[in-house]
């Protein structure tokens, strides 16, 4: 997808909302916990179905599917295939944090970009040049982290290095501006450190940044909207837990949809009182 | 694998060698390349059988075997059992490179070091502790990324940090002895930075390193071996590409004993003049 179709549907839709595909089969409703990865397959397919009208970009993070094995890994290829067909508008980003040495990061661009057809994955930059590049496919997207929603993003991330005295985190962004560029780099940015989301907006002006951490993590959405909004949108903001399994009964959907749609009119307004959309 | 019964397969064998199984089928020879995943999954468990003398451990890596699809997860779960019930004393690492937040982190060790029953994990450290942390389960390995072998460990892993000026690697080391230890943790540390891996094994002195990088991409095990070898050992040098695709015609299993078999007997030289071997 490129990037001008992806702002059009943002406004479009008067959405950045980006749905989490994390199905745990704890928190499914009985009907479906009863039997199995078709019970996972049916509850990813029925949510997607039902929150499509509410966002613009699904994310299946893969370790939720790997739990299930061979059987998992040909759910993500059935997912993959139901949203190109059915909301072929629909950005589809593949939360697999990935990155290994050149020849092996071709490998998993090749598995997940070019055969489960995802449009987008999400890289970690600790082996660095040689480990992102491979990712960057023709019509493809690099979602690099950059500083995480989590604790652990203190550790390292934060860190002031070399000569400039920078965090981590902004020379990690720095060196990706020279592999990729507006139009197939974005970077991971969490909810959870909405002052330093205001830099990175600031020093990163034109790159859209996926945020997750909202919901059941934290963040406010209302201000890392504030934050992290630029004159195209410039963000998605990510939520998983907080929809999908908003609810663990029969009515699972309805929450989905109740919470989704609640996020998406949140974001319309918050759009409006910024002049994007009118 | 407990580390006193790896430091005993490594005296009784001889060998700290580990083999990296990344199959590409562009270079099987034609048998094998006509038949599909067959031909991967014979090609596999046929160099793991011949190698399995001369080496200690085996190390998937995931990239090669999700370029697959569900068919190579699957392969990965036949290997898995193939080497318990065949080589039930080989250590068996899954190079996956993972890393998450919390939870997510959990679901991944779930399904690699439970499902797949694999006895360690290679872990990306960029998000820091709570992603690190829930790869230690009862019995397994953590084998974090510290100085990886390729080019791009020059963008990030060297770069001095926070008020100690250490390069970003040793901070990495010094926080990850403070989720694991010696028993339950190593640290990847690439054959391609000979001065650095001295270094190392004073900072880190108990602590096992899996060392990639000799071979394809330019190490020499001589030399790594003398920077890296501790009184027990305490290194894994891991050969992929140099072992498994040492040929792509019908006698690649010959020269990967070959290949195999001569890694062993230079490490047995070497651990005999350095008094670990009689």
């Amino acid at each position: 997808m490129k990037l001008q179709s992806l702002i059009q549907q943002i406004l479009q839709k008067r959405s950045y909302l980006c749905v989490g595909i994390d199905p745990d089969e704890k928190l499914l409703p009985n009907s479906l916990s009863s039997i199995g990865i078709a019970g996972i397959e049916k509850f990813c397919l029925s949510i997607i179905d039902a929150t499509a009208p509410f966002c613009v970009a699904f994310k299946p993070n893969f370790a939720f599917f790997e739990a299930f094995g061979a059987d998992g890994f040909g759910l993500l290829e059935i997912i993959s295939g139901h949203i190109r067909k059915k909301h072929p508008h629909h950005f589809l980003i593949a939360d697999a944090k990935r990155g290994d040495i050149g020849n092996t990061s071709a490998r998993y661009a090749e598995a997940i970009l070019t055969k489960l057809n995802f449009d987008a994955i999400t890289v970690s930059p600790y082996m660095g040049e040689d480990s992102v590049k491979p990712f960057f496919l023709e019509g493809k997207w690099v979602i690099l982290l950059m500083l995480t929603s989590n604790k652990g993003s203190e550790n390292f991330q934060k860190l002031s290095v070399g000569m400039s005295g920078e965090p981590l985190y902004v020379e990690v962004g720095r060196n990706a501006m020279q592999w990729g560029n507006t139009e197939n780099l974005m970077f991971v940015t969490g909810a959870t450190h909405p002052d330093e989301l205001k830099k990175i907006r600031q020093l990163f002006r034109d790159y859209f940044l996926l945020i997750p951490g909202v919901g059941a993590q934290g963040g406010s959405l209302l201000e890392v909207s504030q934050s992290a909004l630029n004159e195209s949108v410039g963000i998605l903001v990510n939520s998983s837990r907080g929809i999908i399994h908003s609810s663990s009964a029969e009515d699972y959907l309805e929450q989905a949809v109740l919470a989704s749609s609640m996020m998406q009119k949140e974001m319309e307004e918050i759009m409006r009182s910024k002049g994007l959309v009118q």
